[in-house]
């Protein structure tokens, strides 16, 4: 059940520049549904005065609670502040506390803030002042005739955990937030998942949305539906999907991984090739992943897939660098010199430039090494640009590994 | 100049995929920029009726022209089409070439369309039929008292052509499309480059905005100002910045920095520690950079540290994995085990564990090899979480290079 507080958001910003702007949309839709809190509206507006002005008042004549993003920046196109200073007609006020924050983290960065970091210092007066960990530009509430209008920052980093915290407190207590239940499924599809699922879900009379990423399909589905159901998706995905099913709310696939590596107390070390190191960035974009993760070797030339890897000049020159032996030598020398347990190596034609008649724009091979184990061999074909085919190679990768781990029979 | 024309979007969708509304406004704010169209106000509604014609009253307030996405599908919570013509108090009349059409494309996948697709053969009564090559849903064009409301289907893929189409047709022929040029700072503080370019821009009264983000900082002035202002610019940025300065509309960082090498003909190792491949990763996502790019060593452990890379024992030891002097073994360590000519090392405390009390978090030494110099080791202490610590330093290191390497005295 959605709470009933009438929530919107205005995002502020330089016309040029609201694809910038609009990932405060998402990261705030994202954090308010979490919590039940629906948001009726959201409005990005250029940073002219005007325009704040005219969205501020259009927006508090429905809603209890009007957020604003962007424009509390030190430079002179941040006006979010100052606008809705003056459309409320309150001074703005100087504040030593928030000032020497600004110098305490300039002086962590051992250097001195500028004048221009001082226009940061002024808040709007009897505003309350929402604390940023991560930036120098501060939150602040507005209470005004009953509506509660809050300011934060633009950039991601720093939106998030105020828009969290924020969150919490203005949930009222009796509504019971909107849950969203993800079922996700490594590995799949859109379409293969979406003809298994779709006939399900209105046999059960369940509504539900599919989002496909290139790391997993997610199926979500809202507590506004009878619990048992929630039950018998799980029960009917893992039935129809085995192994590819990895529950509900499941960890990302790198955090899988890793999760199933330290439970084996097994480690691992990557080869990486046409990858380039996006399979190492990922592993270890999960915090505490230096309990299983040795290292990896991006061996882009063959003199390095040589030298570090091991990877024989015979079989380079008999079967090139994109081959399912330098694949499998890659993944044997990722483990013998990562002292690991397991290993993944890729190797493939990213593109743009590179395929051949015989090796095509996409074509990846994926070395899998285990403990006590041939090392095994997987060919593919992926579509899309450099960047897709990178990430699906990467993804693939993990994906192969979690299920042979999770076949259970892959012992130190 | 930009069109005195006011134009208002509205994307209307399922409030948790608020993120995938929001491409739209992405998509249609880079059209309408380059047609010199600003779009004065973008709003994401909910698909909810209510919703959708509260906001439409709202735009047609103020706006000449309002562009309304999503919600043109087959399936039942496609209401957009239904929500307008309710407003305008019109009928919805089945139109049999729309739905021929739709029969056409669907035979060409061989398959027959189903009786839910009827629902988007349907158009509001006086509208003009938009044509769509890309899908099934057509767009719709309303003339209504002097404004025109037109009707976008919200895929990207089908959205895009129908807007650029549209667009040629909203602009008055008298308008010059809105360039914007993009100077370029690396290495830079949003506030340092402000202080300076500010008073500047104010003297030549050239309107600008600063764009910060981890790789550089960009000063966007548009077309509208006069040229010789655009040199201008140039000349104080070079002058005031000297080597930061990146020139107009320059390549992002890992582009310039392989540039340089190839016009130098050097080769690159990496040694990453904290950055876990992040750096490898951005280097590699260049298409073409087999060119420079030898390869990495993703030394995440002590004994893949001593193995790899060479760094001995008794340094890690005495000093720590975090330590100048082990920065300095590992960038040796990358230039002969990589066999390059130059090399770039990464170790440090990413967080959120691992800091101590002499080791902060956030502290990253960067070590860099260059032919025959010694190799020279740098010490930062960048803030924010996990990711941004790793972003900065990996930036930060590219921008090291880069300005050693443009010094010039620098040979293989």
């Amino acid at each position: 059940m959605f709470s009933k507080i009438r929530l919107e958001v205005i995002c502020v910003g330089n016309e040029l520049l609201y694809d910038r702007i609009n990932t405060d949309v998402n990261i705030l839709s994202a954090i308010m549904a979490k919590a039940g809190l629906r948001i009726s509206r959201c409005v990005t507006v250029p940073d002219i005065e005007d325009e704040i002005i005219a969205s501020v008042r259009e927006c508090l004549k429905m809603s209890d609670i009007l957020i604003l993003t962007g424009g509390l920046g030190p430079t002179s196109d941040d006006i979010t502040k100052e606008a809705l200073a003056k459309f409320l007609g309150k001074k703005l006020v100087y504040s030593g506390e928030i000032w020497q924050g600004i110098c305490e983290r300039f002086a962590r960065r051992g250097i001195l803030p500028s004048e221009t970091n001082k226009k940061q210092a002024y808040v709007i007066e009897g505003s309350e002042v929402l604390d940023n960990p991560v930036g120098t530009a501060p939150g602040l509430l507005v209470q005004e005739k009953g509506k509660k209008i809050a300011l934060f920052p633009g950039p991601p980093v720093e939106l998030k955990p105020m828009a969290e915290n924020f969150t919490e407190r203005i949930r009222d207590g009796k509504e019971t937030p909107l849950e969203i239940n993800r079922y996700g499924l490594y590995g799949m599809g859109e379409s293969a998942v979406e003809e298994k699922v779709n006939p399900f879900m209105r046999k059960i009379e369940t509504p539900y949305t599919i989002l496909a990423s290139p790391q997993m399909i997610e199926i979500l589905v809202t507590s506004e539906c009878p619990r048992e159901n929630l039950q018998r998706i799980g029960v009917f995905l893992k039935d129809e999907f085995g192994n590819s099913y990895a529950g509900i709310n499941p960890p990302s696939l790198p955090e899988m991984l890793g999760s199933i590596l330290k439970e084996k107390d097994l480690r691992i070390s990557l080869a990486e090739s046409c990858t380039g190191g996006l399979a190492s960035k990922l592993l270890t974009d999960v915090p505490g992943s230096s309990a299983y993760f040795q290292g990896s070797f991006v061996a882009y030339s063959n003199s390095v897939k040589k030298k570090t890897l091991g990877v024989p000049g015979s079989i380079l020159r008999k079967y090139g660098a994109v081959s399912p032996e330098t694949a499998t030598s890659m993944a044997k020398g990722a483990k013998k010199k990562g002292k690991a347990d397991v290993s993944i190596s890729f190797t493939g034609i990213a593109g743009p430039s590179g395929a051949t008649a015989t090796k095509p724009m996409g074509l990846v091979y994926i070395g899998i090494g285990l403990p006590r184990k041939k090392t095994e061999v997987y060919r593919f074909i992926f579509t899309g640009n450099r960047e897709r085919i990178r990430e699906q190679a990467v993804y693939k990768g993990f994906d192969l590994l979690v299920k042979l781990l999770r076949e259970g029979h892959v012992k130190k």
